[in-house]
């Protein structure tokens, strides 16, 4: 039938990174909202707060003292999910009940020591300071030879179950493949042996072609809303180059990712004209198993708001029994990322 | 290692009927949480709200007005993500841009003609005829031969997005599997054909044998925290019988769901005294396509709090970018939902 839209008409994506795919409804922006409003999150923080366990000179729970750290200060998670020490170990009862030991190393990263930043208010030098950390940090942790996943990640605002404001994300490693990697290594693996090419770099030149959904890009990065975005106004940036981890990016290409990362969560702060939140972090090769040529350095930001400050998207019944489902097409979303301002609105006159 | 012990050192389990795996961390309970606290939901409604699209007799949004109905009331969903008139069609660009038509029917069913109740504030009676509504709509909805999926569920509370507290469900049937329910097909199918039998009832077999996570039974279902559980208080009902879909439910099984539903969500509501909030569905046998022996009828509860009635889990950075992650094991929550009252606190003296 000629007449389907994928403007107007209800439909499924697919996720070429995952193999899922996602329902868009297109027709149903017009819903009214009665349901649930979030607080908007006070947004006022001094540049150092005492109470504070990231702050420079600060108390953490483990009793240690910070150092009076000038730009990112690192230390491993008081809480962590996964630990150093667990022993090996699994179960397997009739393939009904299966479950492994998991090891790993939990750390956190304070971007700064200012307590009343975020990523969008620190200049692309401070920034790029950032990405050496995110940089030498995978180098380290790949070093230990059992460590298999690096998750390098950030949750930012209270909505997104972050329990500080203090500017920080985490790193999460471990011994074995999560979900999630486990899937878009599949993917890509299998567009590599089919067509000898990076599955990511094919979708690249696809979408720079088209133009619909590229939010912008500068001379290493393109920054875009993917086809098959979940999130209202999810995005992705994407390397030019393929390259499989962090640890591949020259200086010109981290300094071109903290410019990327700055003039998007900027474009996020001035959607609604508040600290936007998102979890957002990088998905890149595994290591310590050997070669993956196919994998395809990105990050993903997944942001939960869908028409104000305070209404986000709830991915709940249907979604969580059923499949992901959006309101907003992917290309309504980079039409709107595009037309926002790369000046702050903190910082406007 | 025999060091290793599920209820104290960190471990991935395998969800056997999708095939993914969760995260989980037993030792991390004792995290102290600084976090978002969510707001307690007002909790004294009227009988009858004269501003409720649901109340009988009231306005909907396309105009009509409900009847004056004693029961259950099932109606279109005014702002349906489905509809029944989209064209055929979709989209292939170089399998990079993939995209298919969706035509379905969504349905809202109201479960009382009062404004003030939830499910378990009713009767087991009044549970059964929703039930009975629940069996007939099915019944309705597969009598459309394109429809090949039928998603039964509720959203309770404003925190599971909500946006209405009268007492309420959704229906979503659809031309195709969506992906949760396409991963359980597969995986149960693998087992029945490995085994010839039911990997739930062998499921079943094995946790009635060890009683680690059953929350209790009654004659035709068993309620318990299933091994690979996900949310904090996590739970599944599972039917005894080998019925593939509610469909095949006699007179005294769909009491006895009544029943199981009444008692877990009243456990629910008395764990922090609180109306609970939940996703819930029911996974059953796709439609109009096909013999699925395989197939075995289950109900999912995904609870979202944690610590209290205003501390949830969230599901953010890591959970989205790798793998679903929990704190509390699903032995743990076992415990404790089996140590609660079937006595709602609300009707106590
Ligand atoms: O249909 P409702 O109750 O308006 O909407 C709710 O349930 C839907 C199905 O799970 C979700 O897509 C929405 O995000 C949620 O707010
Ligand atoms: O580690 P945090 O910031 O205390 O905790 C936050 O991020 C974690 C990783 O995504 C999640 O498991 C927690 O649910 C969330 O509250």
């Amino acid at each position: 039938d000629t007449n389907f839209d994928l403007k107007e008409h209800p439909h499924s994506r697919l996720n070429i990174l995952t193999g899922d795919w996602i329902l868009v409804s297109p027709h149903r922006t017009k819903r009214p909202w009665q349901g649930k409003v979030e607080a908007t999150q006070a947004d006022d923080r001094p540049q150092y707060d005492p109470a504070c366990y990231l702050c420079p000179t600060n108390k953490r729970a483990d009793g240690s003292e910070n150092p009076d750290y000038k730009g990112s200060f690192v230390f491993t998670n008081d809480y962590s999910s996964l630990l150093l020490n667990t022993p090996d170990g699994g179960l397997n009862e009739d393939e009904l009940l299966v479950a492994n030991s998991q090891k790993g190393i939990c750390r956190v990263i304070s971007f700064s020591p200012r307590h009343d930043l975020t990523l969008p208010q620190m200049t692309t030098k401070e920034i790029s300071k950032v990405v050496d950390v995110w940089q030498s940090e995978f180098e380290d942790l790949a070093s230990y030879p059992w460590i298999k996943h690096i998750q390098i990640f950030e949750n930012k605002g209270d909505i997104m179950g972050c329990s500080n404001p203090h500017p920080h994300g985490q790193i999460w490693a471990q011994n074995s493949l999560p979900v999630e990697v486990a899937k878009e290594t599949q993917q890509q693996k299998l567009h590599f042996e089919q067509k000898g090419t990076s599955l990511l770099a094919d979708y690249l030149a696809l979408e720079l072609k088209k133009q619909d959904r590229i939010v912008f890009e500068n001379e290493h990065f393109v920054v875009l809303v993917p086809f098959w975005a979940v999130w209202p106004y999810e995005t992705m940036i994407v390397s030019k180059r393929h390259v499989t981890s962090i640890l591949y990016f020259t200086e010109q290409e981290k300094h071109a990712l903290a410019d990327a990362i700055r003039r998007l969560t900027i474009r996020y702060d001035n959607m609604f004209e508040t600290s936007f939140p998102y979890s957002a972090g990088m998905h890149q090769s595994p290591v310590n198993s050997g070669d993956h040529p196919y994998w395809h350095w990105h990050m993903h930001f997944y942001p939960p708001l869908l028409r104000s400050a305070t209404v986000k998207k709830f991915m709940v019944g249907y979604e969580m029994l059923a499949n992901p489902q959006r309101d907003i097409t992917a290309e309504f979303a980079a039409e709107k990322l595009r037309g926002l301002s790369e000046v702050h609105y903190k910082t406007r006159e």
